[in-house]
């Protein structure tokens, strides 16, 4: 891993473009520049585009996140990547089968100095692999992370204990995932006095299960304070949630 | 207003078609055999249809419901029920401008016998419209009303005193009327023992504020003992509603 | 399986919440409070949280329903449930493969009174699994069940037996299931004067053949006394039905 | 009026072409090629426009159909057929102003010989606008017309008169017009043994209420034997009908 | 086979309905009543109700038609129904595997009187599949066939070969089958002066490929004389064109 | 104006509910609880009921804010609040027409104190009405505005001046408006570290004209950062960037 | 007007914006970068706004194209150009009512040189508002314009004559504007080589008629060589015809 | 293969159809008549008609091409195509496996003389397949591409490199291939005075993640001298593209 270049000087190498045979343009340092580590999306990249683009970030940063990625797939980039003869033998892997996300680290990875707390609830527990996207991101980008998982809506006494605890836990934001009919943001928006972004999943049934429901609710909501981002899309409601959990960056 | 055909015999005229011009055949007993008043929709029909609609419904049954009529047109039709030389100068008329909803009744009129009793919530101030067709039905099919309107979701405690009066009051089922995201049917179908009809309204904005969020919500609900009906359709949740306060007919 | 909190003393009890791992947060005693039994919706989740779920809610409530669960996952299910060390050995499974639905029950588990009549009536042969999840759950409130299969609505002679047959048994309420053009409960609600739950199936083609045509059919029917629950949602509108059939609970 | 090409003969003068203006070609002896009388549409289109087009029409072919031709308008373009230097003193019309169609004539107007009968039906009252487009188009092309308006689903034995008295009139072809979750087309495709077309109204309200809910209804239905046009295309129908109640030209 | 009730006797027995086990109630004599034979739709039915209702139809009615019946299945049906111990050793079947559609004869059926004809076009090479299922209703409904398949829109003049053929051949009523664009009927339909049914398919990509773009065009067409129906439903399309084919049954 | 509840003590009179005849129940301290003003949404309510409403936060809060209020209904309403009897002479207003939302303040009124800094952009000059909706919110949250108005995407120098000016500014977020193909947001979140509000506007034509496209594109943005809210929905990007802006309350 | 910038130097003045007010900075020399001039939408704008944005763009460049300018506001605005002190007396103006299209003139405009042709057809005359907001861009980048319209699709041979006038005149590329289901673009890019655009338009009725399905049939088409912009967009399909016909500038 | 008509004579066989079987009628000369080659889209049509189909073109033309071929169709092709005893041993074949695009020519092919450039920019690695099936038909009608791949929207500077080098290299129009949010082609046209046709992918997830979002940002953009595609349709963009390049053929 290449001494990346700081902050405020060496502007021209802040914009630094890779290139990778001819289907890839990396864009090394855009976690520096932007504050928000690049995220690999596994699902529509072919194995080899794959290795090459999550070996060169292991190069350059010295670390790689990857989602949508399936056991299968996952097993084969780990060992493409430390078996290969120039593979360095000290990469480590970190990853979690059921919310399909990769975390990969050279020894030169520094991670961030901590500051920021957000809090992640989810309506079920068929939404935890997108709220786990997002724990991927927001603590890769140094905060804290409280977890209540299945709070549910019918029943909302479940909700109580989890978000107290994450509030007094001093939560600067709340990623709230549901699917169905995705009213839990809009209920935890009414409740509490910082940020929240809601994230719809798939997870329903019939029409409007694929998320647009959960969606749809979300962007109605007469809840003052919520902002959403599209159907599954952890990654997106983490980096969001982390930029605002940290500040602005002086 | 003849005397109408008694429920066990006469089985012919209970399905008598009387036509009116070339543009109406109506269903006269209809609301013998199913236990629910006809309800005349104004909103597609010429003011000559709805005059001829209304007065034959009047002669035969000696009473009349109207829905989305504008108050010029109740006027118009007042006019034109009371002063042709045929009216029957007892008529007597009962017209809501902000619900748009217009009751008639001749002298002949006997209301059903009290049984059973319905809840009326709204969400918002601008739901009460259709809470109101709601209630028009409710009553005119015996059942007792009580109504709590703009409970809110953004601030669950607006809830508790209404809600806490109609099952205290004996509700046997809950009608709740909500646009926007529709969150409400959703929360107090998770808090209650008693059936409850969601209504949709079309009071929101931007993607899905036709009313289509709030439906799908609904529709997508986690909590049991919920169902629903079209956006606005307060006449069919009021007429569902008072079949399941009323219970079987024996 | 523990002694239930008594329905009026033990209020805290009422609203326990038991926490399994980090993926769940179970409302053991939401029947208590509803009056409707907690349905495990299987699509979702993985096998282990499944029979972590299923398990608990055995152990704490003697029983457990669970729909969407294809034959093989019912097995794997089964043997968990029945292998493990702390297995009780009395478990017994009913487990209808067309339907997808398993019921599990401990030999502690006592059914409820009967009270109440629901009337299932479908369209065709492919509804037939979307009744049976409906008629899960009204069996294990209570309520008795009149079965109509496949009484078509091209041919509406097909209809006349069986729906003359559930009214004379008594029924409350009916649930009719239909996809395709979905005209059957409006059909239906236009005869009785009970209410009725339509169920939009998924079993068409074309456009509107996910189910949409006959949910949109059943939200415009000009029959009152008709509405509606989701796409494919069978559980939903037994919950539904079985409230109305047993009447409030005082 | 001049002499129009014979059927078999002069080919080339049945695909004449008349340029108007900049902004029209009228073809004009469609009718003779395709057996179905030009219509026009006068939604789109500007009062001069309007008014060269049906003046040319009358001119060629002895007689106009306008459709979608509001009470103001419809005054406009008679008294600008008829006030005009050239304008023959004898055009004939006649204008229905709740369906909004005009019919124009000359004297030299012929009307094709009779032949075939279409039954008319619709759902309600609202739908007589469009099915009396169909009216319109298929008394021109020279059938008898049967009509049965309002005949309802909810309350399906008002069907049973006007439905059996167009079979015994000798109806080839039954056009059935219905709004709402139009229900009707399939009902009555289930009963006859005649072709059906369904046309959809846009007369019903919340989701699907543009016409949307009645067209998948009818492309959705399980009848055999029934097909369909776009939402309020009165116009087609009665096209289509009428070409097979009149059977193939020889 | 039972010797069928007479068309104008024995009505009651036209109306028979017989009961297979607990999933399907057969309208036996549906296709005397209607003109139309039935069309078992395989798609949504599993395998032991789809022998049971197709052996039914053989033994009562001598025949059975079966669609979207996949060629293992159809292996699997061929065998249920011959090998079994009171199969009838004479039955013969008819499989295309393309069109996945199945016929099936005992010796006792007897084809329809021929009357009428019917072209079938096809815009490309994989419409055909739906063209053949209208062909094998419309030829078991005693219909002519003239086919003339992938003859475009982008290169009219493949087009003129085959429908002039056809016209030339005496058909009453074309079918017109196309995906994509769809644009197939309206042209023909503004060349012809026979009834043109439209039928879209699935053939596309993109927005609109799943057949909406084509179903849209054919509803949206200019040309008079055209009408359709659902995405793929070459059984209704073939049921109606033969009714208009064969003309009035008196 | 009575003196509202301390933010640790009086717990209950900070949930207090004031009802408004039967048609409002007012949160009347929410803004204390959440931080964020109360905005009445003018366009669903009556003029009755918007002074009613109106009139009680003055009384109680000191202030109102008012969004979607033609010109006329602005003066109305002005009339009403300061010619009544029990009107307060010292009622202050502003109004701006384009944007439509009026601010009302008592003598009793006290502004927040100053913290943290929003950044609006748009697109084009028909966003700025929504961007101004935002401004209402976020300046009554006592956060700066610093605002960069048509800044396109065709043409992205005029972006250049604006945004730098805006992240020297100090901002803590962006709030950017955009209707039509709605590519600001995403361009501007891959350009700045500080998280951005995306808000779609209705400003475009044809497909995706409602905003619908604009939406899309914001949900579907690659880039890291973005959140978004409904289409049109100024205030509620206004009230999460006040929140992100000012932080977390201790 | 000012000297504009020569096209291969002073750079920097080829980018300068012009504020206007806090609600508009226009792109001045947009025209000269791109070769498209700049068109404003007066859909979405005030009064106002648009006096001043067309007032700066008469100044700066000499001309303004406006479009969708009611004939009202029309009048309003060369009025407020003419009338006010500073307005330059020489000012032309030239406005299509149909069209609702103004183009504004100074002495200083200078047409730019005259290279290539292309054709315009139009499948009705409803279209024909749209094709001439496409004829007012192509004009002012210095094309010739072939115009071919109504040419229909119900009747093919309407379309031989304006197809071969154009092709023989030289046009580069064909725009074809075409509503209800949109084939017409379909039709000629099977027929000719060289580009075409289609512009689908809004002149449809029930489902797809807002433009819909006209655009789905223009992308689903089999056709090579058609390209599409989105319905009603005249301007736009202009603007790309324009640069084809042109060619590369070098 | 057989000598090709000349361009201007034998305008007879210009327009031959060559029937395969039932289910294919080739348009043989659609090439030399539209200047677009041929292309077989493999995903609709089985494996024999696939191979009669490319035989034919092969013996006719002397080049096949095919898209959406998985690569064991491909395999089974080729083995078909040169082991079957009529096979030309000659033939060879190009097969680009991430494309899913074939190649194949005889020795009689003969390449189209060079003229004009196309410049081809995705936004993203995913969306390379698309790109490369518009590169296979633009070399196949004689222009040079010039690539530039993977040059994102959330980071700008990616697109300087190959947007410069592809102007310089003389490309007289782009095709912009972009997923997700689309808005690269409207940034690129924003930016260049040459013709852009954008081209939406299937690439993202969420709502409007099958291109939907793509492809509305691309028809409502602002940026004058876009059109566009279906999405995933690079054939089509690579036709219009090489049309335009190549300029008029006289």
């Amino acid at each position: 891993m290449r001494e990346p270049p700081g902050r405020d000087g060496e502007l021209r190498r802040l914009f630094q473009v890779m290139q990778l045979g001819d289907f890839a343009r990396l864009d090394v340092y855009r976690d520096l520049r932007k504050g928000v580590p690049e995220v690999v999306y596994a699902a529509h990249k072919s194995d080899d585009e794959l290795e090459a683009i999550v070996g060169s970030y292991l190069d350059e940063r010295g670390y790689a996140l990857v989602t949508r990625l399936d056991p299968d797939r996952a097993e084969r980039l780990q060992r493409a990547l430390t078996e290969g003869p120039e593979a360095a033998a000290e990469t480590g892997f970190t990853y979690q089968p059921r919310a399909r996300v990769l975390a990969a680290y050279t020894a030169a990875y520094q991670a961030p100095d901590e500051r920021g707390c957000v809090g992640l609830l989810t309506a079920g527990t068929s939404d935890i692999p997108v709220a786990e996207e997002a724990a991927l991101v927001v603590t890769h980008m140094g905060c804290r992370v409280e977890r209540g998982y299945d709070t549910g809506v019918a029943g909302l006494h479940r909700l109580a204990e989890p978000l107290t605890r994450m509030l007094e836990a001093g939560a600067d934001v709340l990623v709230v995932v549901a699917g169905m009919e995705g009213a839990l943001p809009s209920v935890v928006a009414g409740l509490v006095d910082v940020p929240v972004i809601g994230v719809p999943t798939s997870t329903g049934y019939g029409l409007g299960g694929d998320g647009t429901a959960a969606l749809l609710s979300m962007l109605q909501s007469c809840s003052p304070g919520l902002v959403t981002v599209n159907i599954d899309n952890g990654v997106g409601a983490g980096a969001a949630a982390a930029l605002i959990a940290r500040g602005r960056r002086d």
